[in-house]
């Protein structure tokens, strides 16, 4: 495997979708594809694709296209999708259900082992069979099932507390779901979805485009 | 209000987060803030709020910092946030009721009207007073009640189909959360939340963390 230190955030940032697209043509069965017909379906310029693919040590070989399969593993390994994750997920209201319910992470590797709610009447039911459970077994049950990953889909009044709570017992990774930045230790990473500021960027490039803009600011 | 023309893209990315903070000052009853303070609660360098905000013409006074009110009132503009913005849900499973249930959206201006299924047994029953419509009422009900954003909770298969037919309909702004990438016209936006991509990501930096690295490629 090349060196990843190379890999710049902004590369990083796009390879996931690459690996969608990559997917995509495993499942219809191409072997091999080009910069220029990957850049015509991802509508991104081929020489965009050949830069950021070239950090992977020249898998495209020119006249011959990109090796899918191995492409496709290539970058697997680097998002670390390649193996097994245990996940969590604090909060079972419709968002953590949605997350339970979604079962293409599984494909990806992230096994989802347990909910976790302080609503009592939902403690001991499951969700496609993932149990929800009481918050006083978080930590145990962390260090028993070997759970690297939490997805965090609280109030923002009540996250940092929780965050505190799975950073201590020894959570790698938190999914951020709360209206709130969260503040953890080197050596643990927060990847924050915040909905409310998606919608608001959306917002703008609508209003940006009735006055005649591209919708973008580029 | 300044040239909205001149922010760039990566300016436009950042204001959400300042309106979220500018928000959270306004209920603590903060008048004025700053860049140093900001820079502090936004973990982000001083020099760097002050260059985003620059493109707000000078509100920051030198040594008096920057008025939180009126930042927030002229941000809010930008985002086209000081609106009220029409909304419908396409899809009522865990996602869309996560929509239809996030009570902070209508305080930033987007009012969810309708949301949409193709399950008879859905339909007519509602959330939080927001009824479930039949597919087939899709565009009258657009036309009738000015709607220009639509939420699309589908899975990949139906989503490029409803996509097309939204906007036939007239909406501006597609809210995408099937994982896939929609194909629109000029004239309409389409921002993503792909939830595998934001995962595959947080999986990345877990990764480089345990290889020694600091969880980002920066």
């Amino acid at each position: 495997m090349m060196e990843r230190r190379e890999i710049s955030r902004a590369v990083i940032e796009r390879l996931p979708r690459y690996y969608r697209y990559l997917d995509e043509l495993l499942e219809e069965g191409v072997e091999r594809i080009s910069s220029g017909e990957l850049s015509r379906r991802m509508q991104v310029t081929a020489s965009q694709i050949r830069q950021d693919l070239n950090h992977f040590g020249g898998f495209g070989q020119q006249g011959y296209g990109y090796h899918v399969p191995y492409l496709y593993e290539e970058i697997g390994k680097i998002l670390g999708v390649d193996r097994r994750q245990n996940m969590i997920i604090i909060g079972s209201g419709n968002l953590g259900h949605a997350i339970a319910n979604y079962a293409n992470f599984e494909r990806r590797g992230f096994i989802v082992r347990g909910m976790f709610d302080i609503r009592p009447e939902l403690i001991g039911t499951s969700v496609r069979g993932i149990q929800i459970r009481a918050m006083d077994e978080l930590e145990d049950f962390i260090r028993e099932n070997d759970i690297q990953i939490a997805a965090v889909t609280l109030p923002k009044t009540h996250a940092p507390e929780i965050a505190d709570r799975l950073v201590r017992a020894g959570i790698k990774g938190i999914w951020n779901f709360a209206h709130t930045d969260l503040t953890v230790p080197p050596g643990v990473v927060v990847e924050n979805v915040h909905l409310s500021e998606s919608l608001m960027r959306l917002s703008y490039r609508v209003r940006s485009m009735e006055d005649g803009g591209q919708g973008s600011a580029d």
